[in-house]
């Protein structure tokens, strides 16, 4: 099978991590009969002020007509608003319609409490949808406002809670098969994370397709169900992470909790997520362009390692992926070669190498 | 000084840490020259499944006319949408114009990192306006759908901005003076939250309208400002919590970031806020009803009477407020006397006791 994978390293460390993503997927071993083509793409803040376009037509289209997946690496945010710029990933994922954003957090080292939960984010709308508008009113009358819309859909929240549940049940299959090496989880559990108290419509209506979705057949008396209100879980999640297995979340309260979930594991440079579509996915590590480190050398590969594992399982090359995973774990858990944000000394190039030398 | 204090204990364990609040009023030393009455006052769900509204007329009438400020405990949540039943907490903030939520997370016990910080959380509009829609539209055009508006306006904005700042200030004050035993800050800091780099004009607004309010003469020179989308916001409180003096946000980015910092201090129990509002203040334990430990008497009374504290402070009583908290931090700093979600075995009633000995 030949793939064509789009690489959109974006801005910042994006530059410094996507290049591992093609190594890795180069190094593979030919056994498993996987050929990769490439195409190299442009997005984000820097595209924007030489071409104007943060997401170039034809990045979408090559994408689109030619791509099997891609790997996007982050974009910096203007510190200021800037005229006629807005986020290229969160276009990407309406244009694609890739309406998944999957994030595995999990620890591997154990001097921490072990985690090990996927959070599945819905992608395309809620407060994403960017309908915003400003309204002037003269002081007396309370002065200048500015609105959003939260849009929430019954078919985006079944979508998203059908492929959680989808995802809980994969789970349980591979820590059956004995592949995974921590397993906190016993029985396949879905948590829907809404704020019904307060938005008894939308996120009432995500609750309730959520459960629909998950009393479909293929989850009855497989799949549990819990809910939890978006604040008392950002609580929860820090004081009994082992708690969740999969998390089920409208677009904005997911970016928050992968976050803080990123958070218990000690880093964002560990966490990998996906945006997923019907037959596509994109791989996309969670941390963002760290201006910080640009250019540095230290950045730490691992969270776009992952993402690229992770697009292969949307892809259905789960034997790819976990290949890739086991290296990962390999080099987690021998300690040796980290990066500076796990408090190790080793650059971006000496834990790719690493890594590759344990496929 | 008299000062008349509306109770409103609300469902679950609000009954059972609202009279707690009442008893340490009633216990200040009265060389401090105030006296307290009380008004029972009735909000939540029972009341609503008693007399069909959640927050009776009355209760909103006899705080407005006659009290000087007020305890509430908390409400319990219906599982299931109910028709016309809505948070009582949420209409009152709004009925009295409370547009400050203040609350402070600071650990006592050292075998944490050390964390001293408040969120200011704006606490009248953004998703909390509650004006929400269901449209109904044929599958094939893609189904039912629902919207909220997000509202930010300007003088929210700059009144949230600038009790931070005022608060940041303080605290500076506060710390010189020695009264304070943990100071992990030099220079009063605020930290502005927002998610403008995907909402440029409702957070956009809320960041500019911030940014110019701590530019203000008073705050020049004497606060220094800082910006944190709120997803890194989540992430970085985790890692860095010391990073953090005042932070200033829109509504439901507070509502999640303070439950998320109420779990770094190892409790919702010990985690107070304040509604406050012009010459108005509202104390407010950040836990809710409970229901799991409800009729127990384990309830952990602090948060309670450290909201009582704040109360008193926001009505100038600041030296009483003063005594509460030393009361407070001198029962954890033993650590002898403590409830079960401390890890202690203590009741709800022991607690009060020591505590109000030590006043
Ligand atoms: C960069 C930003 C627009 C994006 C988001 O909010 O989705 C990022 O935080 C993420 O989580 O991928
Ligand atoms: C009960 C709920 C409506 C409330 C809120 O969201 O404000 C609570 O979470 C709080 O933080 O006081």
């Amino acid at each position: 099978r030949v793939l064509r994978i789009g690489l959109i390293p974006g801005d910042g460390i994006g530059r410094e991590v996507i290049p591992a993503g093609r190594r890795i997927l180069e190094a593979l071993p030919s056994s498993l009969g996987l050929k990769f083509e490439f195409s190299d793409l442009h997005a984000g803040f820097e595209t924007f002020e030489k071409t104007g376009a943060a997401l170039p037509r034809r990045t979408v289209d090559v994408l689109r007509g030619e791509c099997d997946g891609a790997l996007f690496g982050a974009v910096s945010s203007p510190s200021k608003a800037v005229k006629g710029y807005s986020s290229p990933i969160v276009a990407l994922r309406k244009e694609l319609d890739l309406y998944a954003n999957i994030r595995p957090v999990k620890s591997v080292r154990t001097d921490r409490t072990a985690i090990d939960l996927v959070i599945a984010r819905e992608n395309t709308e809620d407060l994403y949808v960017k309908e915003e508008k400003t309204f002037e009113r003269p002081a007396s009358e309370g002065g200048r406002y500015a609105e959003a819309i939260k849009r929430i859909s019954e078919r985006a929240s079944t979508r998203i809670a059908t492929i959680a549940g989808e995802i809980a049940l994969r789970r349980q299959k591979i820590r059956e098969a004995g592949s995974s090496g921590s397993s906190i989880h016993k029985q396949p559990l879905v948590t829907i994370t809404h704020k019904s108290n307060v938005l008894s419509k939308t996120d009432g209506l995500f609750r309730e397709a959520a459960r629909a979705a998950l009393s479909a057949p293929q989850f009855q008396g497989a799949v549990a169900v819990e809910e939890q209100i978006v604040d008392s879980m950002a609580y929860k999640l820090f004081r009994q992470p082992g708690a969740y297995d999969v998390i089920v979340a409208p677009n904005l309260y997911g970016d928050i909790l992968s976050d803080a979930a990123a958070a218990l594991v000690g880093s964002l440079g560990l966490v990998p997520s996906a945006n997923v579509g019907e037959g596509f996915a994109i791989g996309e590590p969670c941390h963002g362009s760290a201006p910080d480190i640009e250019g540095k050398g230290i950045a730490n590969p691992i969270a776009t390692l992952r993402s690229t594992a992770l697009m292969l399982e949307f892809l259905n090359e789960e034997e790819a992926a976990a290949k890739i995973y086991a290296a990962v774990d390999a080099n987690l858990e021998e300690g040796k070669l980290l990066t500076p944000d796990l408090g190790g000394k080793a650059t971006t190039e000496e834990v790719v190498a690493d890594i590759l030398k344990r496929l």
